[in-house]
């Protein structure tokens, strides 16, 4: 017997902490993603506290609807998790203690030398017939269901033990029941452009793509200093629509040429350090008001020991003058925010740690601490790989927070324009000053 | 006639873009905010897209639960804003146009120079007995629809178009409709813990909270490093309610004492500060493996240049020597992962510095890179105020990013024990490494 293909979903998120002003679902993006590469539209998604009764009727509602319920969450130890429970009863499923899974949890508090509390046990409960997943990073194993011709997988709120038990379940169960339209997307990332500036140049490109025979779908995204154009189509053959979102993100590129950093997904600090790397070139940074962002977000990367050598972070006087040599007489007649300073401080960190490339940051993360001349936001960085040197000037807009982000961010796309030799005179970057 | 009060809210957010990978509904955080702020509870929300059938479907679910439904979006003047239909259809109420609304979009339109298009119209119909909500901010005007003791609120999706209209709507509909019974919420944040050793340890407290006059509910939710201990509780009188969550915090602070660093929504790296400050202390960070985490994070406060003087990123074996003075036989003796290589960072980085507490992390962030004997996960964290000296070895579960968010978070925990000096002997901090 072939079962029925699933094409419609719901995901159901459960927390009571999810119903307050505070916290938001955004596991089901992971899981509308996972469930779109294989053809399965997400038709609607709720969230639910823990609350039996309200849960209840919310699978009663989605099991009326859909083929497929995806409940993310609620499958704690404590009493107030409750998502097992609710749904095995809804199904009318009896719950039994499985002793493997006791055992698996068990070994985990084990491992740390720690007692496993009695409550973990019911993280052991199984709904006659569901198929264990097993959580390699935590103690809630994930669930899955198939009752009739409809679906239905249960996995743990917190994303890194959701996410690899949501792949491995798309994998080894639901690619073999989807119909095959999938929906490929491609993400293409740019910096130095606002978002009105990057729809103004792209949208008399993308327009016409509605008219093709596989269409590609736009949508543009603003995150601090990156700008995010979604490309999708939708279609029976994998390979011909990656032909088709080539070609789309082809045509972008030669609208924003050097602008797109990324087009599979990576990210800044992953593109730099595979430059770095392609050149056997090392890096050290010298940051002041990032605070050590810009180094933390470099050794994000596995594999970043090979060529971030150090990083320093100035924050007072004292420090610039003892750990990068900057002239004390530079800090007073140009102010510890400047185009000189950040210029020494990346000449400083680069002759002392014997690097190729050194990075210099200093600028007012507000919200005090900005003049008329000198605003809050306002931000210096330079970059110096011999026999060039580049120093810029910023302003970003928003909050401390935001700052630090747009700065960090930007030192390390000017890296990546220097390694690539793409600034040129005076223009080059551009500050992203949109937000 | 006297209506009976709303206590409880969903809300229904529209849009097809509200169900891809890419965008969330944030609008409902406010929503919730405005009507928790005057006693009602949001029991569920959900999301649909712009499809009559699913969202027809969830109007009628909602309109089964609750008192108050809540729609954003989907009140534009294309063919695919479909709520307005929609919610009149479901309830019975014919559609016609008030020629008021029509005016008023196209006095909008006149101001620009533009000319009305016609689909405009589609926003001046309005359901037979609507309320209609003017929209300062755009051309959909906002609808509130009473049926029988239920109410309906329609408002637009844009946050600058939603934002007035609920709060209009709330001073002026639904306080009145309200019984008064606000909800005052309080956040504890514990470090040091397992979710499932808090919730044991504390279960025996607030269990007994249930039987109180005035309940307090609790919820409890991990996240790398710390835990948190989310208390509510529900009545008429403000005051009365902040000395009930008083005693209830308290409570919960008797059984986990200093394991509780917050309990007024501060962050670790915003107590530390505040106790840094409030000693008049300077503090200098040495890292490794964090790669410039835990400097980061402490310079994410405002007004934090008064205490952190400078970090160092000491990736490299000879950054360790030359920046903070390891001793390379120390190095070569016990690894550059070890607590006396720690602990030397740590004091490398306060003599330098001239400061009061010096902080020095070094460990395995993985994924590669870890042996037997040093694992990936496994962390070294040294905190130095003379005349004290705390040393420790961690072992963090999760990938690279989450090992780094752990180890920073673990520094600045121990740093707040050193300067409370709550670190007793050799137990004190304790790895969490549930999640």
């Amino acid at each position: 017997m072939t079962a029925s293909p699933f094409r419609r979903a719901a995901i159901l998120a459960i927390g009571s902490e999810l119903l307050t002003p505070n916290r938001i679902d955004t596991n089901s993006l992971f899981v509308t993603s996972a469930l779109n590469a294989i053809g399965i539209d997400v038709v609607f998604k709720a969230v639910a506290g823990d609350d039996r009764v309200e849960l209840q009727a919310l699978v009663a509602h989605a099991l009326g609807r859909v083929d497929l319920v995806v409940l993310t969450g609620g499958l704690g130890p404590t009493d107030d998790d409750v998502t097992r429970e609710v749904v095995a009863a809804h199904l009318g499923l009896p719950l039994a203690e499985d002793r493997t899974i006791t055992d698996a949890i068990r070994r985990r508090f084990d491992a740390r030398g720690w007692v496993m509390p009695e409550i973990n046990r019911r993280q052991a409960m199984v709904p006659r017939g569901a198929l264990v997943i097993a959580n390699p990073n935590g103690t809630a194993p994930g669930l899955w269901i198939e009752h009739g011709t409809q679906g239905v997988l249960l996995v743990p709120g917190p994303p890194r033990e959701m996410r690899p038990m949501v792949e491995q379940m798309v994998a080894e169960r639901l690619l073999a029941r989807a119909d095959g339209r999938r929906v490929v997307r491609r993400v293409l990332k740019i910096a130095g452009r606002s978002e009105s500036r990057v729809e103004e140049l792209t949208q008399p490109v993308y327009s016409r793509w509605r008219a093709l025979d596989t269409p590609v779908e736009t949508t543009i995204l603003a995150a601090p200093g990156q700008i995010e154009l979604h490309l999708s189509a939708r279609g029976n053959d994998a390979a011909g629509l990656d032909a088709v979102l080539d070609r789309a993100a082809g045509e972008i590129e030669a609208v924003l040429a050097d602008d797109v950093f990324s087009s599979d997904g990576a990210s800044i600090e992953e593109v730099v350090g595979a430059l770095l790397l392609s050149r056997g070139w090392k890096i050290a940074l010298a940051e002041s008001c990032t605070g050590g962002l810009a180094t933390s977000r470099l050794t994000d990367v596995s594999g970043s020991s090979a060529y971030v050598e150090r990083g320093v972070v100035a924050y007072s006087n004292e420090a610039k003058i003892a750990m990068l040599g900057v002239g004390p007489d530079l800090i007073t007649a140009f102010g510890a925010v400047s185009e000189p300073v950040a210029q020494s401080m990346a000449e400083g960190i680069r002759d002392r740690a014997k690097v190729d490339v050194g990075v210099g940051i200093t600028g007012i993360a507000g919200p005090t601490g900005g003049t008329e001349s000198k605003p809050v936001g306002m931000v210096c960085i330079s970059v110096v790989t011999p026999p060039r040197t580049l120093v810029r000037t910023f302003r970003f807009p928003g909050n401390r927070e935001l700052v630090k982000t747009f700065a960090a961010f930007t030192a390390l796309d000017m890296v990546r324009r220097m390694i690539l030799e793409r600034v040129k005179g005076s223009e080059g970057v551009e500050a992203n000053t949109s937000g």
